[in-house]
């Protein structure tokens, strides 16, 4: 039976694609490429293409950021209906997603939308998080430490998650920097933090200090890892 | 150069394992199996041996669980120390994690006293939490909701966390079960949840409703995924 997959790609390069990624890649007749999300979908497709078969087919499909909440619906449900299409017509379906399909992924939405007539099976992925914490050697959580994740926005209190979590990932952290850095600053762990822009493509960087860095400067792909605890000690092996 | 490499082999079989972890596994000279921490070490050996060379030292190393933290440091200092051996011994070293070796794992304390004159790489794996909701078809986070992870134990305010993030990950929650479901009644959330025992493996339970479940009965492996926003949703492809 056909189904329809979320494929998780991870992060940089194809090494971070898993075994079964692979094989699924190699299964699919129809490869989604979602669009319009700041170039996200072009760079799965670079990640996962040696892997697709030479006669699949690629579906280019624009999926709004508009900030209206219904009219992205709109978009999605469109969108949807044109993947059931080639379901119904008996195709293996694949959606790419750079990192892990649960994490933060248009994909999700698709599911919500689609038909639980059609089978699903979603392979996971490396999420950034994960990739840039054994890139830096920084260990996200020891003993009963907690970790949380935040897409930073306006609306979260940052000074109040600080004192609730061990451990932090900020991601997208352009979207409230001068208030994350002020948090940080107030609740003394200006040194506690590392913070990586565009993890494992070309253009990464790699901020142990943000002290001069302004939120104009900050790049859409970035993401801060707090240690509340203290991260100097993890530090030897990364410099 | 040599180097000590620490490799996430993912959950339940090779399947999970990345083209990096594969290529990493191929370099080993030494690999360091972690003992009596619940099979854990043999599990994660299991899964890579068909890619390790044929002649791969295997060095078995007992790391304590005593209660008593001085206890469990000596304990990992003296295994360092023998790591360190192998190391200037100008041998490839590597430590075996299930799932990733930055989210609680006993190889990051080994990078706590390991001395900086060696050369470190992690090559990171898929958790748990990150392979069970795509076996389940669950996101994990949409549009700005947070994730919280939380290994369960006496100590945290299971009833404030609920209240705190948006999806939490509970693992090992055989560590305070009772406490956890009373927090889940307390707040509503029975049915939003899902838990999982001995995830990927062959005597993997899946459990959509834990109001017959008693804390006696919650094996060790055990993981909760609470998404307070509801997950019926989600189930229709999971059932």
């Amino acid at each position: 039976m056909n189904k329809f997959y979320g494929i998780g790609v991870g992060v940089g390069d194809s090494s971070m694609l898993t075994l079964k990624a692979i094989d699924t890649l190699k299964k699919l007749d129809v490869v989604i490429l979602p669009e319009a999300k700041i170039g996200e979908g072009s760079t799965a497709y670079t990640i996962a293409s040696k892997y697709l078969k030479e006669n699949v087919a690629r579906v280019f499909l624009e999926f709004t950021m508009a900030k209206n909440e219904e009219t992205r619906k709109i978009s999605r449900e469109k969108n949807t209906t044109i993947i059931e299409e080639y379901l119904k017509d008996g195709k293996n379906v694949g959606f790419l997603t750079i990192g892990d399909p649960m994490v933060y992924s248009t994909y999700s939405y698709i599911l919500q939308h689609l038909n639980e007539k059609y089978t699903v099976e979603t392979v996971c992925g490396i999420p950034t998080f994960i990739d840039m914490a054994s890139m830096l050697n920084i260990p996200l959580t020891l003993g009963n430490e907690s970790l949380k994740i935040i897409s930073l926005n306006k609306n979260i209190d940052i000074e109040k998650e600080i004192k609730n979590s061990d451990n932090i990932v900020f991601m997208k952290v352009s979207r409230n920097f001068n208030e994350l850095k002020r948090a940080l600053e107030t609740t003394n762990n200006m040194n506690n933090i590392v913070m990586v822009s565009n993890c494992g493509k070309e253009n990464q960087k790699i901020y142990w200090d943000i002290e001069d860095i302004q939120e104009e400067d900050v790049e859409y792909f970035t993401t801060l890892i707090l240690k509340t605890r203290g991260i100097s000690e993890w530090k030897k092996f990364s410099l």
